[in-house]
């Protein structure tokens, strides 16, 4: 008998209508003969409240490490009820359902409290209960360490629950959002923007990384790694209905009509920091890049640039916009250290890529996003390549312009 | 070392203020040199919050034992968050703590959801994180069975828990509330009510059963068998003001001014239901108080009297007024099958009671009583003893006028 895990993420849960209707499309699933694993979040809203009571009772003002472990324990609560909610549900509709938390499964992870890793998933207890044909109701976001103490994976680490809790069980994975899909784009952006049938990990994982809300980066990585297949729906579309089969991300083996490019993404969550004249000898990135390094600060895109006919460069990189506090700290302290000019801090950038597996056996794909941007006047500041995807880095005012103009150029709305 | 359970409800842990003033009252408590045991509730009011969500996740349709294991998982978050939140505020000023969930400790219990009774709770992880200097806190209200589900103990049980685990770990038991101690009756009826400095298990077994919300039921048996000395005192009160030492409530042999009565309990919550031309033959109360007692509606104070002259008789019995409804539709189903001539049900009555260990020793007690209700003209329906109380049913309208008679005809208010 197949076996299926459906995750359902804080919005799909967020009262008791909501958690009735997703006990109805658990029991669509029963009904279609498949042994199914549910995996919740909390409710909406519920974490945050949680959170913002942690920071209250001092985690914050003690930092991060001593009470990570507290932190845990508070917030874990928030997906204990939602899966004890909906196990009731089901039994409320004639489904046979027992609610699982995290150290129940047990769900081991490292001992990181509030960013915890996966271990290991014995699936013997959930898989019992799935070949007695019980609906295993799993609290997903949450862990156990080896001695007991909850864990949390960190946001958005239902996904890697259900992904992880599927792999353990040999499952496929369900993963009921908001959206109805993987989109071309953002199609809030783009109304022409398509939903993609199928997409592949690598894609998915570099859509997730640019800035696509859709899944989060460490469950598709962990999807790619033990291959499975991950089916993005949304549990507000009607089975039937337009939309409702998803998208499945999956292997690029499975995936008949290629495309050179999939999807166009954006991110207005980077910084730009300019350095100005900086000396042209060996180590001077290293000693700047290492102590960012050292700050935990992620460092992007790195260009440098040489003016002709001088010893001095230029460099430009990119960090995350909530650390450029922080990189702006280093950089300071590093400018007498080092000797360079000066710099520059820009907040106003966005990065705009363009992702497809397509991209490794063709040639030409920069080139018409060059162009593209060019004949929209927009001025391109930095660029980085991978091997299935384009970004650049430009003047956050263009962001939209430079998304739809790039979704034209590649044909992605005559998908 | 000396070791001692605190415990706070509900009011005392019901926002981030009052848990960090909880944690301050700990802190002094480690600081005088005591290994401490924190037992807490959910925040006020969070417990009501969760049980509603069950309600409408179907569990009160359902019925409850097939739901009861899912409400538990449910309202146990509960306190979860709040031992989350207090070990924080511990952390916060330096007192070094963590949490312990029920399933961590863990507070074995048997598989009764919803009303759990602790079949067992091994000392050993407390102590040794007691001995290393850890400030234990513990949730309350909550177990774990020998299957690992989660189990909550009902209504007050978080009074049990913090007995329980005072035993376990052979310590003295604080309950913090929101009143200051054990009164010689409720404070809002009479003003010259005092607070007792010592109380007998005994005396405060009946005072809690008889109406007085100081205690839980189950927790004083607890204390009573396993002989924990429990101080009720207000986490409202600063220590040293007056009032901050509270009420002991320990072994009889420990009160050297011994008292005749020590106080007054009242409740509304009975209905009164009598039944009027009973046959006078073998087997009718038997046929009627065994319907009763399957449908599992505690009777508590009867009485039987016949007319003189006749050989029928009339009967009037008290039960839960929240047991009223089942109680009139069994006696009505009785009424033909036995062959009575009419009932009624009476929601307007009062329980009062005096309660005293000394009685055992004094005649008298009774009388003083009947004379005190005498001279206000209360007139007294039902009587009912027990070796160290005497409770009366009177019309409720005047359970006020009984309470304060009472309190001042055996001298209570100048104690």
């Amino acid at each position: 008998m197949s076996r299926l895990v459906m995750k359902f993420g804080g919005t799909s849960v967020a009262d008791l209508e909501r958690i009735a209707r997703v006990a109805r499309l658990v029991q669509a699933e029963v009904a279609a003969g498949k042994q199914v694993a549910v995996v919740v979040s909390a409710m909406a809203g519920r974490t945050n409240e949680l959170v913002a009571w942690t920071d209250g009772s001092g985690r914050a003002a003690q930092g991060l490490p001593e009470s990570d472990d507290e932190y845990d324990t508070v917030v874990a609560s928030g997906e204990q009820v939602t899966c004890g909610l909906l196990a009731m549900a089901l039994r409320h509709i004639g489904v046979r359902a027992r609610s699982w938390l995290g150290w129940q499964v047990p769900i081991i992870t490292d001992e990181a409290h509030g960013r915890a890793r996966i271990d290991d998933i014995p699936p013997e207890k959930l898989a019992a209960a799935l070949d007695q044909g019980e609906v295993a109701v799993v609290a997903g976001f949450q862990g156990v360490t080896r001695d007991g103490r909850l864990t949390t994976l960190g946001r958005g680490g239902s996904d890697t629950s259900a992904v992880a809790i599927a792999a353990a069980l040999d499952a496929a994975c369900d993963i009921y959002t908001d959206v109805d899909g993987v989109y071309t784009t953002d199609p809030r952006i783009e109304e022409r923007a398509r939903r993609l049938a199928r997409v592949s990990y690598e894609e998915m994982l570099e859509m997730a990384s640019l800035g696509a809300k859709v899944l989060q980066t460490r469950s598709v990585e962990l999807a790619m790694a033990r291959r499975v297949p991950v089916r993005v729906l949304s549990s507000f579309v009607e089975p039937g209905e337009a939309g409702s089969a998803g998208t499945l991300v999956c292997d690029e083996e499975e995936i008949v009509e290629k495309r050179i490019v999939s999807g166009v993404a954006y991110s207005r969550d980077e910084a730009k920091i300019t350095l100005y004249g900086l000396p042209d000898h060996p180590g001077v990135s290293a000693r700047i890049f290492g102590q960012l390094a050292e700050a935990n600060v992620n460092v992007d895109m790195i260009v440098q640039s040489h003016a002709r006919g001088q010893d001095e460069a230029n460099m430009e990189f990119t960090v995350g916009k909530r650390d450029a506090g922080r990189a702006r700290e280093i950089v300071e302290k590093a400018k007498a250290e080092i000797g360079f000019d000066d710099f520059a801090v820009d907040e106003n950038v966005a990065k705009v890529s363009v992702i497809g597996v397509g991209m490794r056996s063709h040639a030409g794909v920069a080139n018409t996003m060059f162009k593209a941007l060019a004949d929209k006047q927009i001025n391109i500041q930095v660029i980085s390549t991978s091997e299935i995807k384009i970004s650049v880095l430009i003047d956050a005012a263009y962001t939209e312009l430079a998304v739809r103009a790039l979704h034209a150029a590649y044909g992605l709305d005559r998908l």
